[in-house]
């Protein structure tokens, strides 16, 4: 399904703190992803996207960096960053919190959380965000310190992941809601754990807190999960796309602004707040985006193509857009994708033809997402 | 000697406009740099160097992406983002430039090209250092246009590589001075050609300005290069490590500043303008700096094993630094090794005991680099 090559380990890509615990439990292949290997497969695409739905499952998400905002300006700073609207987040709260450009476009889609008043953390997709927050703190005189603290996610996906986050950490996991994290210390180990994660499965991300402790967590929560079905995996294609998720780079980047990715719900253009890209925003908002991601299903038997990039999409011939992403979902039964098309044409019910290497293909568009959240 | 994995190709990380040569010519490992596939191995770290040497490699550096800075205030913030004295630049001429934060610690070491008088080029090593470029740029003001441009580095690598590129280009290559560039355009392709590399040998760099052209680009110089010993090959941790020439990230990251590591040389504390960092360097010059970058040899066989993180260096068992980069050099017939040590222990001739997962190496601190310009 996948076309691979080799990747070389060298000290100038990161390991993560749970590095080891992967190998031991059998993975396959690797990204790189915000200058760290991130595992990719273990039995296969279909495999561990199954694994997860009969049990629970530990992802090692220790790429996803935190950017740490302390200090006096730290909330004005975060505001000043994202188009949300972060008055609105608790301590303890977690949201979704893109940063854009000037522009509008999407420099990074990080989940915020607020560790406290003055205290925030942005979980990074891949691009070194870091460097953006500190070059606008710098000159618009921020009074904020913003480094990358020793933070390294893992998350735990599947049916049975609450019954496991009980049975390591107690009671109280029952009463943790959607989005709310809280600070632990289990057995000498520093965490925040959050109940939120990459899919629309129960789920939970652990940010561990020292790095040295990365296969000791592991193992915790691997002997803990014995008798609940327990396997490794990682961030899944085949999750993402059920849900309608984005992953930064693949489906959507720099192009493209939250009005043409469904991210509509997320601009607060009525906050008192300045923020970076208002201006533009405004103007895409009463004019309207010029493109538009949309669902895409192709009829017929499961196709194993993989796009190594994005193919253009055509009607009657002309480029009208592209397939950012593509793949079957054994519980859908169908061939589902990510579209970006020209407004005209982001309609449902319209059939258009993928161009890949190999063929034409015909698909109907649909509207996002297949799945919501479980 | 390498351990590797698999590494999946995927939309999210974006090929080099001559990813097809590359996989036509032999390559056999890649990694993933500046959200690039960057080529790393075709025979082998050995075999790789020894073509090099007895002919001319065509390396893919396409994953080198440029920061172009255009705009009335393109040379104040140029200067304000390295400490290099940039008033000393002519157009058409390029100069190592790292990018500092503002304690004085690498963001990135590009090599910059004056393209015009009021354009810019940095050429990066790994890191979104444009969300830096940009960030700076909005918050203090400075009126530019800063974006990656469609550039794409091919290097031309090895003793015959003048040859070639004569040969290809025309004679004005025998005037070009080192690191001088000129615009070209050849059978309708657009390039910027430069007398530099990453390596002490004779070497070139064709900065292509057109990404549906890359295959083409490399096809002709192939052709050019039958009877001259031509072959394909990557950035080499041997060539590197004989020159002394460093790989942000691997051997040096945001924890060090230019007087660690040799680059006093490139800090221009006098020149009348402020650039970032400039405090904090002034301070660690006066101080001195706490660390250096030292060279060391291992005596005894050729040493096959690689380091796939930083090994602690020890002096009667206490840690006194870290070993980042080892190799040995065919040419040299000895195994050289970088190591960052505390400023005490950094002099030559000192017994240092590296301290693998395997066993404990015993070294000898030596200065750097081993071999001059070719």
């Amino acid at each position: 399904m996948y076309k691979t090559s080799k990747v070389v380990f060298s000290p100038r890509v990161r390991k993560s703190p749970y590095f080891n615990s992967t190998i031991k439990y059998g993975v396959q292949a690797f990204s790189v992803y915000n200058h760290m290997y991130m595992p990719t497969s273990y039995e296969g695409t279909i495999e561990d996207y199954n694994n997860l739905l009969k049990g629970v499952q530990l992802w090692d998400v220790g790429v996803e960096r935190q950017v740490q905002i302390k200090g006096p300006d730290a909330e004005a700073l975060s505001q000043f960053l994202t188009p949300r609207n972060i008055k609105k987040c608790s301590k303890g709260q977690a949201m979704y919190a893109p940063f854009l450009d000037f522009k509008g476009g999407f420099i990074n889609d990080p989940v915020m959380l607020k560790i406290d008043e003055d205290c925030y953390w942005f979980s990074l997709a891949d691009g070194d965000a870091l460097l953006w927050a500190q070059g606008i703190a710098a000159g618009y005189k921020f009074d904020v310190d913003i480094h990358e603290p020793d933070v390294s996610p893992l998350q735990v996906q599947g049916p049975n992941s609450k019954e496991l986050m009980i049975k390591v950490f107690g009671n109280w996991v029952n009463d943790l809601g959607f989005y709310r994290f809280k600070e632990v210390n289990h057995e000498g180990i520093s965490m925040v754990i959050a109940r939120m994660g990459y899919s629309r499965e129960l789920c939970y991300e652990i940010f561990l807190q020292d790095h040295s402790k990365g296969d000791e967590l592991w193992e915790i929560l691997w002997q803990a999960g014995q008798d609940l079905n327990i396997s490794a995996g990682t961030p899944n294609i085949i999750l993402r796309l059920e849900g309608g998720i984005l992953s930064y780079l693949a489906d959507i980047d720099r192009t493209n602004n939250p009005y043409e990715v469904g991210l509509d719900w997320m601009v607060d253009l009525d906050q008192e707040d300045d923020f970076i890209g208002k201006e533009s925003l405004r103007e895409i908002y009463h004019s309207g985006p010029t493109k538009k991601l949309m669902g895409a299903e192709i009829p017929g038997d499961p196709i194993t193509a993989f796009n190594e990039e994005r193919w253009p999409v055509l009607i009657d011939g002309k480029k009208i857009g592209s397939m950012n992403a593509l793949v079957y979902s054994p519980r859908l039964d169908k061939n589902i994708a990510y579209t970006i098309l020209s407004i005209e044409h982001a309609k449902s019910g319209k059939e258009i033809t993928i161009s890949s290497p190999e063929k034409e293909i015909v698909a109907i568009t649909v509207d996002l997402p297949w799945l919501e959240r479980t």
